[in-house]
């Protein structure tokens, strides 16, 4: 249920353009949140939104994606199989940090009398620039600029640029442009919590040094350290370059460099009004395998790269970006600030994956180390949906990383005494890094959620070899995995009935249950597919069929079994409450006063013992909603609705991932307010710090539930087989809602309108099907490339403004509707029944 | 199910002295066993039975009931109210040390050359001796006898006697005696295990310095270190004494100490023939809040007392045991090694309890560091039933030690919101250290073993006076725990039932459950007797009742409501299976397939995943077989039958608390050999250390679980209301088994026999119901101080011997029956149905 301090919310106001996140003033309050909302990052490499002064400051972040440290969990009572080794992500040498002293007073935004800040992010541009003036004690106005950008392109490169100029006088101005190990240094994170009070979703402080210095480097501008990680023994290196101009006399003082620290120092005296500039470059490589000198090396070779492309690194910047928006932007015709939030969401997602490459996409990207930047199920469930119609390649690379944990996971099925995979819960190197198993562990779904990532992949993509490569072999393990978990029972009537004991939903508030809905939904999900896999690629790939059947050593009865225990599988259903319980027993429980729990009692996880809300019908999120919501088919309308108003009462929303899924249920179900009130929570869980723990990173798959309250839930969209099926309910003040996707080779924008759908296929789609395939509210479309369909949809639920048909008002206007993204990249619509503009005719 | 393994296990020789436990020969592969089989302890002070030499070696071990440590844990995942503070039992100074050297070669006991080598415990004494002669390599023959002892009646005090005789050749002998700081110096413990293996039943190992160096002081022959505990705060002070006699000259080397060691060291060139003797006392302080100056003192005099008592500590200790023994003693005619198995027992349960006086008496009694010196629940439900008829005062010092602990307790409670108090699971000083709940604070049966171990002693005792000094406190705050943790739900038939959710039951291997049979039968219990303490209160003594409700601020409703909650509480039983789940869903669970198991993969907690475990039917110790055992009136003897089948067969008997109950009950029913195997099982789990973990202290509460099995089962003793029932089962090959008890004032010996129950009231006794009230097989009988009663008993179930009537052959023969202890101390027989000896013809 809705908090009731959510009704009317108040939003942080971060200004009016669509494009960009502005804040006014120095806001030291929000310095640690600021840190995580203004991070950039490519999924590789992440530079919390630190200030180059150091103060305000929140907690100091440069992370690359798996560089990690490992260390002995001490447990107070361990047990066989439990994580031996944690895993946390560690902090990579700052090299954010440069001082600014004027006439030998240092700049610390914290004491010093500021005028006009400003601080934005360009989701176009992908710049966070500062701009503020400095009165320093002695009079001077002083103008600093900053800018700094995170390559797409190049995804081990940064660029900070930063100018000055003394308004009012000459001054002498230093600027100190340091590279520095932190991780080690800082020692500024919080103290332990008091008892009772820790936060787990925290990462843990380590207790000794981290980075051991190896091989420097320093010439001239430039500076290279290197280091191993103590315990991992991960190496990673990290390298400074700089540039300075300025039409004055400056010098550089001789640098100096030691394992913690590389400093380079400009003096200059300056003129009144002349601007200085010094552009400082990063780059950071990060390996298992690779040492020292081979990492000096590659930032050399960076840096040098870096060198050549001078300020073409802002186009490149900027070019990737107009090319992601194009395909992934979501244009919504309501409200101010709603358009902004939607699109800092989308470009979270980005960030979070874009260049994770061969890793996985963890909890907070690279802005935060929150949860110990481990990799969750939130990657499979919440990011890839929206990644495997937008931005397929990234998905593809992402479940290639689990691909990779294969070996890892049959051993660690094997050491749960189970056949097949079982894939950790959490985890940065392979290995479950989960030391509580009950909402760890237990939480066996992830295995049916890599396999469900893999199939919406596949289905989007008609990518049948991304099976045959190898992903085929995920789905077919954890198809035994289930068959190994499960067991065969005879129910009172007589029947067969297979059940899965002792595991946790993704509701952590219930743990190590029996029969586990969502569990068992997936998992029969998992084995049909796995069943279909197989017999599909024996029809078309017999030989590869049969060297997966060699491979895996499956048996011939091994795929009916598969079919067998999921036609058995048991799905826990209360005539007498008329709803599915969330497991076997759940509805024997004492059902938690929500409504009369107050507010500092909330998140519960921070206020109760496990054992005291596990003996509650409450939840962290809605297993039994998320089914519906992942699993639709197996629900009729009617069970849709009592489930969720069965479970919407229970619903904490404690976790982050709950409210989205809310959302598109509740909208789906025909609350609509409700539905929207959800999804404005999700729109707004960071930028609103609504969990009050922004500060350890972005919630990225809150922000993939975003698009998924969006297009799934607004949006109606729904997989349905190899099409896609639509039955929109477009948020009542809304005008518009526009997206695009890619489907089966077609290149698709959907329209929403207060009265109408209008689908259009770009030309340049190349359908795997022949055409475009879907259906509106159970009318079949099929759209050629080039082409586009207006559906009227008079009711999508409004309480006001039902459009009652279709009407040249409705078509898209130029550089509003139709392709997205900016205009000179906009593709032409063509559409079957109605006159389009001419290509040549648009911006 | 008893272990195939079992059927005809190999018993280790301990030479057939029924009071003497005697090894031969060094056994090094037995050294870290053997440290504990011949460990000392008086319940205060332990000395595990280390060679003063050094090597052989397990494990170095000098505990002080209480002196412990705190450390942080570091929680791989923490939640709220998880225990963030471990404790573990410190290893207090070495005094046992004493090397030898003749001509200048140190004696080693694994290099040298040895003959003669025997260890003896003796169990009338106390005494723990050693002899051996040594073959030096120069030839000298040189004997070496060791006695050691730890006073019962001076609990901080144990003395050591050293003789040395050169039997050969006159030759330089040096003895350095030293007081050795090991807990921080030695770092000879395994290293961690390898994951997946490790075994949480082991002691954390510290990372740090725990005792930090604080005042010593040196005068003459003495030395006294003195120490504070890094974390915890406690401090700890050893001293050493010593005298020495030698009919040669001899010298005292200048001694020395520094923060971690004091060393004394004694010359002599002896004369062949002549012995040197070395007599070292030592003295151990320790506290929460003394500082050092203050411990130095209290050792001072602790010496200065040992000084005075001289050659007198041995009789003391000699007279201490007599009494003991005179109390305590099981005297069992049958085969050799049975009679000293048990008395092995017995006197363990001695020194861990005799003298902990305010402390608990932790799992391993202070004879190792196993489970880190914690107190469980074993003490109530294992070892308080012998204590309270056989030595109450010691019962009562324990009980005394939870009431010290109600304010922790009630802290606790509304940790985990509920009202009432909560004990711990695990503890030293009083907080909960049990950070992994499942297995620990889920086992909310604590609190009503707590309750029913004050009820059986002040049913034993008739000490009302307990009760209202304190303990009805606890009573009454339990039964609000159960209260508030329990709650309410109309069941199908329309029927108000009281349920208690999310706990553990006693059987480790399935947790956190719905309505746990044996927490809801405890719990019913604990409920019955708050009601019945505080109504019986109010009668007899109602000003301190008035007291108490206001203290504890009782509602006038509130007992009727602890009635009402008992007479509803769920008692799962399954009427098609014919058995009491152990839990409400425990039935619902896959099988294990424990006859499959192979040994290797025994106990099942070191080779599997708690979650694998937690699936199946597979018990660590059978939950309802102990609830029947504790609580047999809430079963009929048909229920008992078929639970106690059912449950057998899925028993592993991992926890070394099952096998003692699980023969009580396996007779109860008529499995009379199986019983006996059990008992078998326990009797020597640690003198055969059937559980493999005997090196790290004894298994206390199985030593309790002997006597249980003796008395309650083949003695067939049950406490109803105020009166004892007997229904004997006397194992088929014992001639008899005769044992004391002390019952409400009656000192009472029992003897079994064949074909008769012979009952003695000591002319002694005080009844306090006016006579000694007991039923055998449902015929009443009362006796008056100085009677006694023989009971025919010809059918106790044997498969041979069957006696079918009484004779004078029956009658107690001269120092074999009678009332137990040396002849001495005998209390003369007086029947009220045949002639018995005078007492002046009795030895």
């Amino acid at each position: 249920m809705l908090d009731p301090g959510d009704a009317f919310p108040e939003h942080r106001d971060f200004g009016d353009d669509p494009w960009v996140l502005r804040t006014h003033g120095l806001q030291a309050e929000h310095a640690a949140v600021d840190e995580t909302l203004f991070a950039l990052g490519n999924g590789y490499l992440g530079l919390r939104a630190n200030h180059g002064e150091g103060l305000p400051l929140g907690e100091h972040g440069t992370f690359l994606n798996g560089l990690h440290e490992t260390w002995a969990i001490r447990h107070a009572e361990g047990a066989y199989g439990f994580a031996e080794q944690g895993q946390t992500i560690v902090n990579a040498p700052d090299g954010k940090t440069i001082r600014i002293f004027v006439d030998d007073e240092r700049l610390t935004l914290t004491t010093a009398e500021l005028h006009d800040v400003t601080r934005s992010l360009d989701l176009r541009t992908g710049v966070l620039s500062r701009s503020l003036v400095w009165l320093t004690p002695s009079g001077k106005r002083v103008r600093i600029d900053t800018r700094r950008g995170v390559s797409f392109t190049h995804r081990h490169l940064a660029r900070i640029e930063l100018e000055i100029t003394v308004l009012n006088a000459d001054a002498d101005v230093s600027i100190t442009s340091l590279l520095l190990n932190r991780q080690d240094l800082v020692r500024e994170r919080p103290e332990p919590a008091p008892a009772g009070l820790s936060d787990p979703r925290r990462a843990e402080t380590m207790p000794g040094r981290v980075l051991l210095p190896a091989l420097s480097e320093q010439e001239g501008a430039r500076s290279i350290l290197s280091y191993s990680v103590a315990n991992s023994g991960m190496t990673v290196a990290a390298g400074a370059d700089h540039s300075f101009a300025c039409a004055d006399r400056w010098h550089r003082n001789s640098a100096d460099i030691t394992g913690d620290r590389a400093k380079h120092v400009f003096h200059v005296h300056a003129t009144q009004g002349r601007t200085i500039r010094l552009t400082k470059t990063l780059a950071y490589h990060s390996s298992v395998h690779g040492g020292p000198p081979e990492l000096i090396d590659r930032c050399g070779q960076s840096l040098d790269l870096a060198a050549r492309l001078g300020e073409d690194f802002w186009a490149q910047q900027e070019s990737w970006l107009a090319e992601f928006w194009q395909r992934s932007d979501v244009r919504i015709d309501a409200e101010a600030g709603v358009q902004q939030a939607v699109r800092w969401n989308l470009f979270q997602l980005a960030q979070a994956s874009a260049r994770a490459d061969g890793k996985g996409i963890a909890a907070k990207g690279v802005t935060g180390s929150g949860y110990g930047g481990h990799y969750f199920w939130d990657t499979e469930i919440y990011v890839l949906p929206f990644l495997s119609v937008t931005n397929p390649r990234w998905a593809r690379n992402a479940l290639r990383f689990r691909q990779l944990m294969l070996p890892a996971a049959r051993k660690r099925a094997a050491m749960l005494n189970e056949e097949g995979a079982l894939f950790p819960w959490r985890t940065i190197n392979g290995e479950e890094a989960s030391a509580y198993y009950a909402a760890g562990t237990a939480q066996y779904h992830i295995n049916a959620d890599i396999t469900l990532a893999i199939a919406r992949y596949v289905r989007a993509t008609g990518d049948a070899e991304f099976l045959r490569e190898g992903a085929a072999d995920i789905v077919i393990e954890t198809a035994r995995l289930w068959m190994s978990l499960g067991f065969w029972e005879h129910d009172r009537h007589g029947e067969e009935r297979f059940h899965i004991h002792g595991v946790t939903g993704p509701d952590e508030y219930t743990t190590v249950v029996n029969d586990n809905l969502f569990t068992n939904v997936m998992a029969r999900f998992n084995l049909r597919y796995a069943h279909r896999v197989l017999t599909e690629m024996r029809g078309d790939h017999p030989i590869e069929a049969a060297r997966l059947c060699e491979r895996l050593g499956i048996h011939d009865t091994e795929p009916g079994e598969w079919l067998h225990a999921a036609e058995g599988m048991t799905i826990p259903y209360s005539a007498e409450a008329g709803v599915h319980p969330q497991d076997a027993h759940f509805l024997e429980r004492e059902v938690w006063d929500l409504a009369n729990t107050p507010p500092e009692q909330k998140p519960l996880l921070l206020h109760f013992h496990p054992l005291v809300i596990y003996r509650f019908q409450v939840l962290k999120q809605a297993d039994v909603v998320l089914a519906m919501f992942l699993q639709g088919g197996e629900f009729t309308p009617e069970q849709k609705r009592a489930n969720f108003e069965y479970y919407d009462a229970l619903t904490t929303g404690d976790s982050s991932l709950s409210a989205a899924v809310q959302s598109a249920i509740a909208t789906e179900v025909g609350y609509h307010e409700l539905g929207y009130r959800y999804f404005e929570q999700a729109l707004r869980v960071d930028l609103d710090d609504r969990h009050r723990n922004t500060a350890d990173g972005v919630h990225v798959a809150s922000a993939g539930g975003v698009w998924l309250a969006i297009v799934h839930g607004f949006g109606g969209l729904r997989e349905d087989g190899d099409r896609l099926s639509f039955d929109p309910k477009l948020p009542a003040h809304w005008s518009s809602l526009t997206y695009r996707m890619s489907w089966r080779g077609s290149e698709v924008e959907v329209r929403l309108e207060t009265g109408a759908l209008i689908i259009s296929a770009s030309p340049e789609s190349q359908p795997v099907d022949g055409s475009f395939r879907c259906t509106v509210r159970g009318e079949e479309i099929s759209l050629a490339p080039g082409s586009s369909r207006i559906v009227p949809l008079p009711d999508q639920g409004q309480t006001h403004g039902v459009f009652a048909g279709v009407s040249a008002g409705m078509l898209p206007r130029e550089g509003e509707t139709g392709f997205l993204g900016p205009a000179s990249a906009s593709i032409p619509l063509v559409t079957t029944t109605i006159p389009v503009l001419d290509p040549g005719d648009r911006g």
